[in-house]
């Protein structure tokens, strides 16, 4: 069955975003943001799904983004990659335009036990934080791929919040890269 | 200038405890708890040391703790390890007996240049969450090394907390033993 994958980018402190959004210890790395061992290992990643499941929030803001004129051929392809899946919106308020996105606003469990039974790639958790929170307590998450960055934000939206039972994980794979580390961990059944 | 080392094993959700001072989590490494790597790795860490700073709950707790009878080789080794070395404890309230421990009440910034300045190995941070945060935001602690157990705890006494100041890190080693990842971070001066 396809698997759903948590994927994203935390700092040592377990923050997603600092107090304001601020997303700039993306750059705390070491390496220049296009660092060939992370953007490989993404490429790698977006090739194993076909699916994106995004909050309101996030989708609003990233759902549809387009890098801007000048960006690199590196950003500009991953972008494209991105906006080449399916993607599910879970929205209680979200209106499509011309039939777009998928919009999931109610029972989200047997939605998701329905998508994942579809023949079909892998399914990326993309985010925020809300809707991390609503598929871990519905035990829907099976992998997390978390890039943790070398920096203690202090303060920030964080993201494991309001988890209400113990989560038990297997270690599957660790990579260093510029000064991040790569941890890939399965949900143990 | 000898170093200031916090050493501590955390879940990947940043608990050091559960909300009810549990530690059950540390079995969840995969190998026993004498698995010979990270045996290894702490008595390499116990030998690049000469002084422990507590704070008074810690110290308390396992300040002068004593393996059951029965114990194992390797716990019992490693507790030697540990009392061989010299200790001092952050508190306002607790007493000497016999002179012992070195007890720290004020100026901590002060008192503590003085100790990293004297002739010695590096110095373990042993915690707990009081004592960790009152040194990070004094901008104390020069390394970290962290071992990330694989579970998410959900709730429980965070490692990071109410820390003032975000603090850049520098990663400097990464290694997986038996389901834990062991993290070396030095902070960026």
């Amino acid at each position: 069955m396809r698997k759903i994958i948590l994927n994203l980018a935390v700092t040592l402190d377990g923050y997603i975003e600092g107090p304001n959004g601020e997303i700039d210890w993306l750059e705390t790395g070491g390496g220049p943001p296009e660092d060939a061992a992370v953007e490989s290992h993404f490429d790698k990643f977006l090739a194993t799904i076909d699916t994106i499941f995004y909050g309101r929030i996030s989708y609003e803001k990233w759902g549809e983004f387009q890098p801007p004129e000048g960006a690199s051929v590196a950003e500009t392809k991953l972008w494209n990659g991105v906006h080449s899946k399916n993607k599910y919106v879970f929205s209680n308020s979200l209106k499509k335009v011309n039939g777009k996105p998928e919009v999931i606003n109610s029972d989200i469990s047997t939605q998701v036990q329905q998508i994942k039974k579809q023949p079909g790639k892998d399914i990326w958790l993309y985010g925020g934080a809300s809707i991390i929170t609503t598929f871990m307590n519905l035990g829907l998450v099976d992998k997390y791929l978390l890039a943790v960055f070398p920096v203690i934000l202090g303060e920030g939206k964080p993201l494991f919040s309001e988890i209400r039972n113990r989560v038990d994980l297997t270690l599957k794979s660790t990579t260093p890269s510029s000064g991040v580390i790569l941890l890939e961990y399965d949900t143990k059944r």
